[in-house]
Formats: structure tokens, sequence, C-alpha cells
């Protein structure tokens, strides 16, 4: 048996942390290992390809042994059945999939908020851009998305996404609320009243003893401008969306 | 036993030919729904979530009897071990997922380059924007996704991306050639001695029976400036990208 090793920048949530959170629900073991010294030389070498078939093509990426797997979705479907965080049979991991990587696509949205024209440039010099995205990703894409995960949750007889049982997109779906609430708090004010279950929900994960445990620990990070999740003032509009 | 129903915007490729291409290879019986007399009407009511519990969020999703499942790269990898075009174990499905999933996100940014600011807005209502996220997804993230693409081939043995035996991220790979290639016809020349392995593998794809034949029917749409991977000039640079 070896030890989960999670690789990941160190310092931000980020994408890494979807990760993090099924690994303490789960009560794995893990190393968080950009994180420790020399961590990040060994994520590069990795990330480089050095010595690997399939290097990832970027962070977060999950180790397991000889088995070096990337794709935040991707990691969380592999891990579900060993934590007991998802179902072992095709056609239900692929109802958690189908949830999971529309929050992945929900993630890469927000991402692109403060990056709408390069990941690679300073947000500073894609402001105007970045303002206008907002706008949009504000008054109609958080209400979609949210929307959509509230009418499941209605219709799953609750008290979590796919039913009686947690699974690690209830973990998701509480990181995707919490980043939102961090990044867009006046857009998210608007909405309390539109999600009332998601945001049940998001208080049912947080109380769950291993995930309070964690959150409250030096292990969670906290929110930053460095992240996925940032708070712009300019970009959370204050201004009424939707209809 | 039922037919495999695909649902997914007539007119256009899109997300929806990466799952045509799998059943075409897999000689799956199949309907692609919205293309036929009243089927665009049984989309839409379907994405309404009239009856299910798991409402789509968006197309391409596929009906398997009593299964709805929505998400490219889920569709995919459910119906891998199906049509054989994929491992049943794991470990084996957990790479190929990585690498569709990283095709799916060259996908989105593909789709990014011409709308940056809104997916819900007209083109021409963003084309500054799109020409500066253009001129960095050809010379950064063109290169960087093909080239790991790239590197997976010479490492494999070939003549697949996972070996010797064919899998479906092959034929998805064939397909962000072939798309890539329509919108960035500059931008694809100027890398075509970067990636010989890839373009071979595009060769390799298109010549297989099942897909020669389906390339060649009126089953294959053409590409167009409706669809994801649009050939606007303006926005394929004729600058020399990377390095």
């Amino acid at each position: 048996m070896c030890p989960y090793e999670l690789y990941y920048w160190p310092g931000i949530q980020g994408r890494g942390e979807f990760i993090r959170l099924a690994l303490e629900e789960g009560a794995a073991p893990y190393v968080d290992v950009a994180r420790r010294p020399g961590g990040m030389k060994k994520m590069l070498k990795m990330l480089s390809g050095d010595g690997l078939a399939l290097a990832p093509f970027a962070p977060p990426f999950l180790k397991d042994c000889d088995l070096v797997i990337a794709q935040t979705a991707n990691i969380l479907s592999y891990l579900a059945p060993r934590l007991r965080l998802g179902a072992a049979d095709d056609k239900r991991s692929a109802l958690e999939r189908e949830i999971q990587l529309t929050i992945t696509d929900l993630v890469a949205e927000t991402h692109d908020t403060h990056h709408p024209i390069a990941a690679s440039a300073y947000y500073e010099d894609q402001r105007a851009a970045a303002r206008k995205r907002s706008e949009v990703f504000v008054s109609e894409r958080i209400p979609k998305y949210l929307g959509w995960l509230e009418k499941i949750l209605e219709r799953s007889g609750g008290p979590f996404l796919l039913g009686r049982r947690l699974t690690y997109v209830d973990l998701s779906a509480f990181q995707a609320v919490a980043g939102l609430s961090y990044a867009f708090p006046h857009a998210m004010a608007r909405l309390t009243r539109r999600i009332p279950e998601l945001l049940a929900l998001r208080d049912r994960v947080a109380a769950r003893p291993r995930i309070a445990v964690y959150l409250a620990s030096n292990r969670r990070l906290a929110f930053n401008e460095q992240g996925i999740f940032r708070h712009y003032p300019e970009l959370d509009s204050s201004k009424r969306g939707g209809a």
C-alpha cells in the first residue's frame, strides 16, 4: 500500500480542492506533495514527462502507486469506489460524472471571468474583457448552473444530489457554492431564495465531521486572488441579474 | 434492445461529432434524433427536464434504453467497453478519460476563440476580444495541446495513443486535428513538422473502413460557421507562433 499522492499548485485551493475534499471525507491517507519541501520540484519534473508514458497536461494529478492520472473529474471518478464516495456500477458512476463534469465547466467559466483572453497574461491586462464576461457570467451562467443543481436536488428525494447517499459530487457542489460566494458575494446574495436546497446541501456538507475538521485545519487554504475563485469587486456586478 | 439515441443540435458537428465517430466506428445501431422530423421538439422537451430525474445541462446527451447521460467525455467513457473502443478495467479507462478530458478542454478553448465574452451573444459583437484570444490560442495553446498528444504517441509505441489498440480517444484526436485544420489552416500548416505522429494518426483513423464510409456519407455534416470549429480568416493569425 502507498498513500495517495496529490500534485497541485501550493498556495491555492483551485481545482485541487475538489480532490482534497474527497480524500478528506474518505479518510484516505494522502500526501499533498507540492506543499512539502522539495515537492514543487518533484511536481514539475513529472509535468515535464520524466519517466511517464502519459505525462499530465496540467495539475492536479494523482499518483496511486504506479498509476498517475490527471483531470479533476477523472481523478474523482477513479477515487469514488475506493473511498466509498460513489457507485461501482457504470450507470450510476456515469450519472455522477455527468454532474461533476458540469461543475467542471462551471469552474472553467469562473476562471475565465478574470482571464477571458489569456490564462498566461495578468488579470490587469484583460480587465475590460473580464468585466464584460463577468456580467454575462453573473446574470446568465451562475443562475443556469446553480438552478440546474437545485432542480436535481429537488428531484433526487434528497438529501444528496444522487439520493440518499453522499457522493463526491456533493462535496464538489459545496466547493462550487463556497467559491462563488467568495468571488461573487453580491450576485450570490441575490440568488439565495432561488437555491434553498443547494444552500442546505452546502451546509450539510460543511457540517460533516471530517469535512468540518478539515475546513478548520491549516490543510484548508484560504480563498485568495491567485486561485480560480477570486474576489474582484468590479466583477461582482451589483445589477440585478436574470429575469 | 433499443438503439442508442444521440441528441445534439442538428446542422453542426460540434461536440456531438465525437460521439458520432465512436458510434460509427463501433458499428452501433443509433438514431441521431434531432436530425429527424420532430426530433428537435423531442430534444428540447428532454432538456427541459420533462420526466427525468437528471435532466441534461446541455446537448449532447445519449439515451440508452432507460438511461440518459450527458457530457461528451462521459458518454464516450460509457460507450467505450460496449463498443470495444476502450478498456473495461478502471485504470486503463482512467487513462483514456484523461486524454479525452484534455481534448474536451481544447474544444472548449476553441469555442471561446470566437466567443470569448458570451456564448449567448453574436461573434460580431465580440470580435475584438476574439482576435486577442485567438492570437494566444494559436501561438500558445494549439502547440501545447497538440504537442502533448504528439508526445503521447511517441511514447505509446503506437500506432495509437494508448498503444496497439484503437480507442475512442484516437477518434477524438482525429476530430480535433480535423477541426483545427478547418478553422486555423495557417496556424496548422506551420505546425506540420512538429506533429508528424499525430498527423499520421489522423490519416490512419480517416482510412479505417467504417470511418471512411461515414466521412463520405451524408451523415457527416460539413464544418461550418455555426459550429465549434469555425473558419474566420481574421482569427487564423499568419504570424509565426511560438518560439
